[in-house]
């Protein structure tokens, strides 16, 4: 590993209309060189593929500034220190961070998060002891506030948030529906992590079903996806009911304007709220969250799956799978 | 008056299709009767007009049952009471409720409320002192909370709402900006309301004339309207702002599904929350409301301004009024 003197990466090559194409990555390579003062190598082991990297791609207003053109494709990662003249990180170190789709990425340490390897797997910093999971815990716990005999409805349940929102949903003594994509993933959702039904947007008609499954209304929704979704949601929400908006991957290949929903005065018929979450916000409690998820992991209560992909060659294919919802669990590219 | 044999009424004959035409109404008429045991008969001598009635009149789930196919329309009045066979309510006294489309109404007493006729002119109690003046008061105080120094956004702004959420906004030390249709309304807004600023919808963009006048983005909008103007203001929050639904009047007489806010990931990117309102909900606490809002209209911090029509009449015609914007200030129509 010490020996590589060539760094593998993807760059953003164009700002893509639509679905991602090949044509809007280059795969370049330039040679590693040593860290200046303050600085760390960092081999990537492990780098984190998920739906919000489509919004860096786009330059327009949002919580962060869009990746630029021919830039390093922007990822969270883990990996390892390689080289070091930073006194806070010693060779060997494990650490997460936003590294980048390449092989080694240099930091001058900041935003960099150190990561024991014998605590957990390495993938798990990436999903439910990572940036989903802080985004399902907070996402529910704080905005969506669910009590005990709630209804919780989730979408994207079997993805890398929705599968933690779904858990702790139970975990707080909710009754929880979630809505992923097909039979196998309804069944995953079911019988390995204990939602008390799934609805299969493929096959089902949503707002049949929700009707079936929450003959009381929806108390918490948590929406991954947007769009169709959304407003068969929002028509089936009880009094008072608390929608949190974390994503709308339905609509982030759009090449139309994003499909707003058109059942929002719902809001105003149920007296409901629709609140945005965004994860940074909530970076200085994500040791909290950290610990107490750790233990339900520990416990059994919250059960984690990643779906690893081999190769950094790989890349431009993984991120397809998102959208496509071909992943199992929390999608991860390993890289090293 | 207490000669009276014959009620003129407008019941609802079918159920529009967009704008409402006038074979959606039938002007009707029956014999009075005398109150039976319980019952007050209470002459109507003002009825006031508010959008929410367009909603009335669709058969969809919302938060009151709709008027049934030939029943009198629904609508907020005060009267007087002529014929009382009920021991709350002797005959001459003022009470407000909903007492529909009509000259004369029965009441069993229940949701009719006392008013003074000497405290305020009776008009006043549909306006700022009734319900258009509660939505504004509770809607605008609990759920946007406006904070000394926030930028309040309020549309409908010359409206009975609007124009009470704008003022009090004012009172608690925002900087107010009002969007309307037409120069005489926004110019009624700025130099006799005391707005900060006006957008005249129907010359300006409301996008640019935002970005102008809120350089600091909006923190509270109150949305009356939705469309294009609430997607507008949504690409102008502040960080942790708060939209308050209140209504959508350009929606009402669609035949279309309603537009969805297509920038509703603004709530994301913002982390802001959209929350809906209905009045009644406050309805424990408007005597509060109106004790303080009374305050602030003696001493000439709270204008109202009231647009009387003549004649029960003319009921189709003003109803109309609402959706073109052809009244100003709070649409009340004289009925004796």
């Amino acid at each position: 590993m010490s020996n590589a003197t060539i760094n593998h990466q993807f760059k953003l090559a164009a700002r893509p209309n639509g679905n991602v194409k090949a044509s809007d990555w280059s795969h370049t390579n330039e040679p590693l060189r040593a860290p200046v003062e303050g600085e760390v190598v960092i081999q990537v082991l492990y780098l984190s593929l998920d739906p919000a990297m489509r919004g860096w791609m786009t330059d327009k207003p949002s919580y962060i500034p869009p990746v630029g053109i021919n830039e390093v494709m922007r990822a969270i990662a883990v990996g390892k220190v390689t080289a070091s003249k930073n006194p806070k990180f010693a060779i060997g170190d494990h650490v997460t961070g936003l590294l980048g789709v390449q092989e080694y990425a240099y930091s001058n340490g900041q935003g960099l998060t150190k990561v024991d390897p014998k605590l957990a797997p390495l993938p798990l910093y990436l999903s439910t002891l990572g940036m989903p999971g802080m985004t399902g815990y907070f996402g529910l716990l704080e905005v969506g506030q669910p009590k005990a005999g709630d209804t919780v409805v989730v979408s994207g349940a079997a993805g890398a948030v929705g599968s933690v929102v779904g858990q702790i949903a139970k975990i707080k003594g909710a009754r929880v529906v979630g809505i992923a994509g097909g039979a196998d993933k309804c069944r995953y959702l079911v019988e390995e992590l204990g939602f008390d039904a799934a609805i299969d947007y493929k096959t089902e008609n949503v707002a049949e079903a929700l009707k079936t499954h929450c003959p009381n209304g929806v108390n918490v929704y948590f929406d991954n996806v947007g769009g169709d979704i959304l407003d068969a949601v929002l028509t089936r929400l009880a009094r008072g009911a608390r929608v949190v908006i974390c994503g709308a991957i339905s609509q982030y290949n759009n090449t139309t304007p994003v499909k707003g929903p058109a059942n929002y005065l719902a809001l105003l018929v149920q007296r409901a709220t629709m609140t945005g979450i965004v994860v940074s916000d909530y970076y200085d409690r994500a040791g909290e969250a950290a610990m107490v998820m750790a233990g339900w992991i520990q416990s059994g209560k919250l059960k984690t799956r990643e779906d690893v992909v081999d190769g950094l060659d790989a890349f431009p294919q993984a991120f397809d799978m998102l959208f496509s919802g071909a992943n199992n669990g929390k999608l991860v590219l390993k890289v090293a």
